[in-house]
This record gives structure tokens, sequence and C-alpha cells, in this order.
């Protein structure tokens, strides 16, 4: 099945964008009276008509709609980027696959990376979102500073990944189902203490992802894994 | 910590290859009685001292050997491998971060690729395992067809990812401690029926990784990563 996105649907006549125009009309050469598969990123699915099969500008009138079924639990993930931006883009790609609420991006002592446009990171979401059948496009924060990111989280159970040998707790044995859980993932060169220090003094639970050294993205990866498994 | 890799020691001199050589000698800056580390891809570390700083072929002797610690199940990974390569070769990757024991590759009906040259994915395996501080090189095996990959698979517990909406057993759930444990996912366009039916004819045991839609070598990835957690 292929999906189109479109995030702004009104009653009446709608239009896909350029890009979305020319896919449906030159490449899946569909014409006028064709069904289409459309979703929001809010969370439903449409089935629409093409009114005007323009390759410019496809017009079409939404037919029937359906819910995506709604999961209790958020999944929110808080990371640091890559200093390759690549394996930031695929995290994305494959947590939005896996199935994640929130993706949010901390800046933190000991990062390589200091600038982060999320444009190109939200296309890669959006890619996800359509190819994995899902109609919920995740929230994709832009950069902030690990204190101020860390200061913003409310009511969550909240974990920061930390290796630490004397006293390793899971992750899979702290989650509970149909809960709010942020789990935060540093830099190529991990948290300073002092970050440390301050995530667990605003309440956040120091946890291990395993026995493995793994590279910043795998752990974000693993993290979501886990809270797809078991929040 | 920089591991370097030779898979065969001996007592006395030992060279490093070419390529290892200058990046210890040239990259690193080591000089004749420095130390380096290194692993045999079977288990084992080494703590060696440089004899000879030759950027072509630096000599070095062992000093101190010590055994990885050994686990107790075996994590066996059978796939198809991906149309576009990267996604094997980064499957490759983050498997061996996460740990497995061995990928076989698979050859299936609906496979969009009929070749696969392991080189290069070998290539992926060394650089992961080095990265992730592990001494042991996964066992990868040369692509077969499927049917024959399931009539040489003896003892273990084996299980097949297809999703059947009817009846999800996740894998999660199938999983014991300390066993050896086969995972096999399919190409791009799943399984052929007939080769589901021969899978379980053979004692394959039909489960499901979730309710997401994932790529092949995503669903590959959250199956080393349950073999990982649970076996």
């Amino acid at each position: 099945m292929q999906l189109f996105y479109q995030p702004e649907l009104i009653n009446g006549i709608n239009t896909l964008d350029s890009e979305e125009s020319r896919h449906a009309i030159k490449v899946l050469r569909r014409k006028e009276g064709d069904a289409i598969d459309l979703v929001d990123g809010h969370g439903k699915f449409y089935t629409a008509e093409i009114r005007k099969a323009d390759f410019r500008k496809c017009e079409f009138e939404i037919v029937s709609t359906k819910e995506e079924p709604k999961r209790n639990g958020f999944r929110h993930l808080a990371i640091a980027p890559t200093k390759n931006l690549d394996r930031t883009e695929w995290l994305v790609e494959k947590a939005v696959e896996m199935g994640v609420d929130r993706i949010s991006f901390v800046l933190c002592q000991n990062s390589e990376r200091t600038v982060l446009k999320t444009e190109r990171l939200v296309k890669k979401a959006v890619s996800a979102m359509k190819q994995s059948l899902k109609a919920t496009l995740p929230q994709i924060d832009e950069m902030m500073k690990l204190k101020q990111f860390i200061s913003s989280c409310e009511t969550a159970e909240k974990f920061i990944a930390y290796v630490d040998f004397d006293n390793p707790v899971h992750l899979k044995d702290c989650l509970k189902t149909e809960q709010h859980s942020i789990i935060l993932i540093g830099p190529e060169g991990d948290f300073d203490p002092s970050e440390l220090d301050f995530a667990l003094e605003s309440g956040f639970q120091k946890v291990s992802l395993g026995e493995s050294r793994l590279r910043t993205e795998t752990a974000g990866l693993a993290a979501v894994h886990l809270l797809n498994l078991f929040s």
C-alpha cells in the first residue's frame, strides 16, 4: 500500500503537494476517479478519490476516515545527535518504524555535534511513517541544552542510560505498561559526571541497556525497542 | 581503547597486516616498546608490545592474554539480504554491536537480491567488533537457498518471523535463557506460503516481532536485540 501524507485536510477538495502530486500522477499513473490512501500525521488514515489528476497539484476528495488504534503509553527518546549525521537520520528512520511518540535532541558538554537542522530528520520521519503504514508523525524537537531539557521534563518516568558496572539496572526491568517514559542517551563521549548528577537530582533514574558497548544511535534504537516491548 | 585484530597469533614475534600497521604507526604514532591491544576474533584479548615500529609490517610480541566472558546461549540470525546492500551492511554492524554469534543469509522465492558477496560484510563485522570492544567475530555464512538452510538446522529452538494477525505469539515470550536459538527473517516481499509451510514442518515456530510493519533489516536487528535480552 502506498500512503500519501497531508497534515492539513479540509472538507471538500484538497490537494497533494507538488512532490506527492508528481509521484501519484507520473510514477503511479493514478487517474481521475482512482482511490488513494492518505495519513495526516495526527493519527488518522483516509481513503480519497482523485478529482483532478494534475501532476503539479493533484486534487482529491476524502471518501472515508479511520482512526489509528491508540497506545496508552508515551515513548519519548531524548538523545545527543551523532557527529556523523547519517547515523542520526538512520536512528530517526528506525525509531519511527518501531514506534516512538517524541524525539528530543540534546546538546551535552561532550557533544561533537553542536548544530542540528531538523528539517531532513522530519522528512526521514515522514518517509518512515508512510513506509511502515502508521498515521502518526512523532514530534521532533529542535536541539536544546541538556540542562534546559531536563528542567523542562514534567511528570513522567525518567531514565538516563549510563554505564555503571557497580549498579547495573536494566531499562527493561524498570519500565511499566501504559506509562509516559523518557529515556535520555548521551553523546559519543558520554555524559559529563556533572550532567549525570543534575539528571539524578532532577528525578532521572540511572539504567543500563546491557553489557555491550553500543554506539549512541544503537543505544537510542535499543531504548526505543524496549519502550515498545514494555511500556 | 583502540583494538587491533589478528586472527592467527603465534608465540614469539607477530605482525600486524599492512592496513593496521599503517594505522598503528602513521596515525596513532606508536613507537617501539609501546603497548597495543589486540583481539583474535576467537574470544581472546591480548596486550602486546611493539618490537619494530614498521608502518608496512609492524612487529609485536604478546605480553598477556585475557579470555572474553562466555555466554551460554547461542544467537543465530538467518535473514534474506536486502535489495539495497547498505541496509544489510548496517544490520551486520548493529547486530555485532549488540551481540550475535552467527549470521546466515538465505535466498528466498521473493528475494530481490540473489547474489551476495560476504567480504564487505565480514569487514563491517570486524570493524564493529573492535569498536564495541568484543573479542569474538561472529560466523558469517555465504548465502544459501532457504530450504537448504532449513534442512541444515539441527538441534536448536527455531523461529520464523511471519506476521499472522490471527495468531500472534511474540518472540520475546518464546525465548528461554541459555538456549541455542535460530530466528529466520524473510525478504522485502516476505516468505512464500510454501516456504513458511516447509519451515513449520521442519520444526520452526511462527513468531511475531510486534505490531509495527518493520523493514527486513529492522526486523533482523529487533530479533538480535531480543536474543540478547532473553536467551
